[in-house]
């Protein structure tokens, strides 16, 4: 056995967080990381709950009562999304357009549901008329689709044609905002989404722990009418009912300063407002992408699809990705992230959310990007 | 749709955490938790992971390269360890004798296995001849028990009769340790236990959000040869492995802020010394003990099952627990809290842990309690 480690002061280092997520964090939102805490079910804790969840309906633009952070990082929102709804024996429809409709498969037959697919490649968004084919030949129970591809930069339009087809076959419709909610106009109720989760460590620039999740009515009479209890205690919405409802029954040791943190963030984004957020979004990323494509690189989405909180790039001929993330990394402390999965090697995923979405880092960045290219005898 | 919420400051009030967590986090900790985040695959996080890592074995006293921080609270490291241990089929045996055993028995039903019991009332320890018998009459696979329980204030001594008996019958042995990590001995390689599961605000004086989880080779082999995925895709271990062991691989991304606080708590242990840790907390929590014996009143556990970091009082006759514990919140911040389950109204519960174990919070609680009590007509 060991004598005690001898592990000195943390010191990361300051970095500029131009990658898929985290983004940077709002000073104020990191002071509220350190704010002393208090008990989990203190009078005052259930007001900071409620503050919570009244500003995060604000912020997914939904009335829904139902709206909680989950005590985990996004994949547990979204296990919490989709364990909860898929029963035994429900059929899913996931995307395969990207990284996460294959993460949603898994966790749909975990579940233990049936998983069948409607198809779109990797770096373009859903056709409504295939997820209708798709609805015609699976009549599936549950949908699920990825609003804002984090694997692709892909923004998936029409949110309300692919619902509307989903209802129309009595299906609910689970929707992955992760990288869209608060950066990326997303309306809830306006667009008849049944069930969403995101993080917070996107476009809500809060450190990962705490993790937005919202289900209408509609969606939570079937996961409380459900006959077997879903497969995770940690994760199952009628327990978390006692304790984010109106009986504040012990279930869990929420993560408080978490809860904390996403509060603020969420301040944040009330003070500036919703739309004037979304708006700032597709402007400083809009500077971002004009910048990119002045310097001769090309945008992996056409405009129509593009994401302004994730923009991918592609990687030009006889460029290594690599060389550039870690040229990047090691000389400017500047994250921006590699391809994944069949985009691998092919793009570089730039991050543009929350408080990273701002001009000096997009300036810093389209700078110094320059530089690192150049050193690849790349030249505009 | 409601306009952008009003919401102000966050303004906690400045409570004395004395009950069963969380405690109160070292400012350091809090410190820490402010740290502006780096990317949760950055070659500084993955020091900070092993640094992390290497911190959390010496604290369980084990080599177990399997040590890792789940990004959830106490209870997603509890279903991390059960949900990935207990395959369908399999029969988990389970302890009676408090909350947590009816806890673990839920995730086991939920993971697929079926559960047995080995019983001991609320209060007491399990007897290791009950459970001898029980390993007789059921043959569990898995064994769990709790080492201290959170909900009766009773430590379970002579762990290592317990592995002695499961391991004889070839089961694996999990410990519910949320209560007694970094707080009271426990020697996970000396003890023999399998896989021990924590939470960071007990003891360790940490916020909730990464809780400790420790897998001997034996039961991570168990895990590994796995005929068919755990349940839940977050907590799979198979998966988790990717991103915790060599590999680096993306899985989630990690609660970069909690893990920060965890190293910070973890370097605070290895600072003092675990088992100078343990000796503090015995001897702050004996000066509460004596003095809530010497005001009149009864722990709830004889002395040789006493558990340190959670001191369970009884409530004397003709006292109303509850309104003791809200004079002690009104009038002067001090939380502490009420019995669970079968001893809700019967106990009060005062926790001691981490940093909460000192001194002066314990002068404080003896001093206002004394006022509580007198206010009920309650005199030593």
């Amino acid at each position: 056995m060991s004598d005690a480690p001898d592990v000195g002061e943390l010191t990361p280092p300051d970095r500029t967080l131009m990658g898929p997520g985290p983004s940077e964090a709002h000073p104020r939102v990191l002071k509220a990381m350190s704010t002393p805490l208090v008990g989990h079910l203190d009078p005052s804790f259930v007001e900071i709950m409620d503050e919570t969840q009244e500003l995060l309906r604000y912020t997914f633009r939904t009335d829904n009562q139902w709206t909680i952070p989950v005590s985990g990082t996004g994949s547990a929102a979204m296990e919490a999304a989709i364990g909860n709804v898929v029963e035994p024996g429900d059929t899913m429809l996931v995307p395969t357009n990207g990284y996460f409709g294959g993460r949603m498969a898994s966790m749909a037959r975990r579940a233990g549901g049936e998983v069948v697919e409607v198809s779109a490649p990797w770096g373009e968004p859903l056709n409504p008329a295939d997820v209708e084919a798709a609805f015609e030949q699976y009549q599936p129970d549950v949908f699920g689709f990825v609003h804002a591809e984090t694997s692709t930069g892909v923004l998936q339009p029409n949110v309300d044609e692919l619902t509307s087809i989903a209802h129309a076959h009595d299906a609910y419709v689970v929707a992955d905002t992760v990288t869209s909610l608060g950066g990326v106009e997303l309306r809830v109720d306006d667009w008849d989404v049944d069930v969403a989760y995101s993080g917070p460590q996107k476009c809500l620039s809060c450190p990962p722990g705490a993790s937005p999740l919202t289900l209408n009515d509609r969606a939570m009479d079937k996961v409380l009418d459900r006959e077997e209890d879903p497969r995770s205690w940690y994760l199952d919405l009628s327990l978390l009912e006692g304790y984010w409802g109106d009986e504040r029954a012990y279930h869990h040791t929420a993560p408080v300063s978490n809860v904390y943190a996403l509060r603020e963030a969420l301040r944040l984004v009330a003070e500036e407002g919703i739309e004037q957020r979304w708006a700032r979004h597709r402007d400083v990323a809009g500077d971002l992408k004009a910048g990119l494509q002045e310097m001769g690189l090309e945008m992996n989405a056409p405009d129509e699809y593009w994401l302004p909180s994730l923009n991918a790039v592609q990687v030009p001929d006889g460029v290594d990705d690599g060389a550039v993330i870690d040229y990047l990394l090691n000389e400017y402390d500047l994250e921006i992230a590699a391809g994944l999965g069949a985009l691998s090697g092919d793009i570089w995923r730039i991050g543009c959310m929350g408080h990273s979405a701002r001009s000096q880092n997009v300036e810093f960045l389209l700078s110094v990007l320059e530089e690192a290219l150049a050193e690849q005898g790349f030249e505009a």
